[in-house]
């Protein structure tokens, strides 16, 4: 038992750059956005802007059918809504990964008592498609298939295009979910394109949003999937709930929406068409690729396999005889730039540097090689 | 198939005051909080932030021990993860409810499998605590009871404190789930004194923070029950690991939060304790009660038994002969006020009026006895 406070002292947190592995700098735009005057989720101007934002959010995952919305929680809720909608207990379900977010898929498909199959990698590297080829092969009653597209915690991006064209030859009744929480923004995502039945992201990273959304896609035969269910699907993440309250009129009230927070993701996304997704993309290339030369231009290693080396994200090697979480408090406390470290106890010592949102261009990089040499002189 | 847009239209939300039934308007210190510099969720700084904002919570809450946490989602969500946390599947639940929210603790639980048992009343009034005496004497294996302390949906107050003391006397071994999302901050909510093992809330109401945080508080022995679960939680909302995360050091990484709601929920506790907890229920009850009586010498009535008729938010009767709907278009365009409507399809003809947060004073509630006087003249 200890004694309650009777006050707070005055929040006053530091100016931070934001280049580690998300949050990335909100866009000014983006925080002017969340300062326009607040309406209720009853109001039905407000119903105008969901409706809208609807369109952009089908833009942005580049799917005109099926449904595209966004759950009023973290990228991690996406990812176990998923599960949730999609998987029921007792089916089974092929988990692909090599790093700390794809082994969150496993434990949420676990958690919901799925019949779990899960094909691992040294962290770097992928699952070869071989390999998930033989799994499908032998597992023709397979429901769903899990993979991170872009793997925040080793920098390594997986093959989606050629993995949905696999499911779709091999086992073209396993539906595909897959993790863009990383890459959405920031490269090519086409789940329409690709078969991904079950797309999800976060508003914090490419998009340059506040954290605190988590946009996600669904095609026409996954819902159909979510309406055939013999076993109910927990009440927030119930999609079904939640397209007659965006997309229904009259709504059918659901939860009291994050309003500002939908502010920031409208504003986001009008960015981003305003850039033209494509521009972003190369944007976002072009800023992690020079990151990368200019890094391995001193000296540094990058712990993915290069053939799938992402850009809005790297994973740098922490050279030997150097303590990677100094470097990092360093980082911060002489430069004000956050850089991450390695995610969950078998990390191995790696720095991860993003450069996303607002952040993906040369003259961020720049910093951040500037603080890499002052803090690191070679 | 539809095309998709390549551009969005700029936002442009009108000026609102909300006096519906949430959310209400965000106090301006609060809204400047969330224009700080944003610091990552892996920022130690911001994990001293947390720290501040648990002992906050813990005052808020009013309970030195158990646990005082937040949910990075909708009320909604720590209703459902108050289920989630605390009922394994075929245990008996009691729900005591006469309106739209307590009707969705019984849908939530059923969806989870629980062994339901429902006590139900007319809207505006509430279950007899001699009926619930009855139910729980005949039914000592029950689990968990379920109310809400504050019925959004028709003004109605759940006499909390005898319903605890009730549970301890007659089946000691029920935990209770309270909904306190339109009390917090508002009137007394004291779970530790009254006996409640879970209490959650809302952001966006007598607060005056935005919406997307939901608060929560859980006893010692709810905790104790958590641990000893057979079944496992859903990730997302799994309360051992949000512990890990907020408390322990190092964290445990669980979820990228929200971090601009945070500062904004910080400033929010951090006002609320500035003025004083029972300042503030003095001012909600203040100026609802203002609002009530000069309603009721206007010739309105009121949905809520007066005995239980809370004071954040009115359920006004619409007067025979008037279109309530029209009437809060008429609000929302010609004065600028968001007042709310019935919920539900059952729901009668009702205007619910909310004066919380800043909006808890009888400047505000002038503003909308003008606009009944305007839209309805005597």
């Amino acid at each position: 038992m200890t004694e309650l406070v009777t006050g707070l002292a005055a929040l006053a947190p530091s100016e931070r750059l934001l280049c580690g592995p998300g949050p990335s700098n909100v866009h000014p735009k983006v925080l002017e956005a969340m300062r326009f005057p607040m309406n209720g989720h009853l109001d039905p101007d407000f119903w105008d802007v969901l409706l809208e934002l609807v369109e952009g959010l089908k833009a942005l995952w580049r799917r005109p059918g099926g449904l595209s919305l966004c759950f009023s929680a973290s990228g991690t809720s996406g990812m176990e809504a998923g599960i949730e909608n999609l998987v029921e207990p007792g089916e089974k379900v092929i988990v692909i990964h090599s790093g700390f977010f794809g082994a969150r898929i496993a434990e949420i498909a676990r958690r919901h008592q799925a019949d779990l199959i899960e094909l691992t990698a040294p962290l770097g590297q992928i699952v070869p498609l071989q390999q998930v080829e033989e799994t499908l092969r032998a597992n023709p009653d397979t429901a769903l298939v899990g993979v991170v597209h872009a793997e925040t915690s080793t920098g390594v991006r997986y093959p989606v295009p050629e993995l949905g064209e696999l499911i779709r030859t091999t086992c073209p009744d396993a539906l595909l979910l897959v993790d863009f929480v990383t890459s959405l923004g920031g490269e090519e995502v086409s789940p329409d394109a690709w078969g991904v039945d079950y797309a999800y992201s976060c508003s914090q990273k490419s998009l340059g949003c506040p954290p605190g959304l988590s946009p996600f896609s669904v095609s026409e035969r996954a819902l159909e999937r979510v309406r055939g269910r013999k076993t109910p699907v927990p009440f927030s993440f119930d999609i079904d709930l939640l397209e007659k309250y965006w997309v229904q009129r009259p709504i059918a009230y659901h939860h009291t929406m994050p309003i500002l927070q939908y502010y920031a993701l409208y504003e986001g996304i009008r960015l981003s068409l305003e850039e033209g997704l494509e521009a972003r993309w190369a944007r976002h290339q072009d800023a992690g690729t020079y990151f990368q030369e200019e890094m391995r231009s001193r000296g540094y290693t990058f712990l993915s396999d290069p053939d799938h080396q992402l850009w809005e994200l790297s994973a740098v090697d922490v050279p030997d005889g150097v303590d990677g979480k100094d470097v990092q408090t360093r980082f911060l406390r002489e430069h004000g730039i956050e850089i991450g470290g390695g995610l969950g106890p078998t990390a191995p010592p790696i720095w991860r540097v993003g450069l996303m949102g607002v952040n993906a261009n040369r003259e961020t990089a720049d910093r951040v090689l500037a603080a890499f040499d002052a803090v690191l002189p070679r």
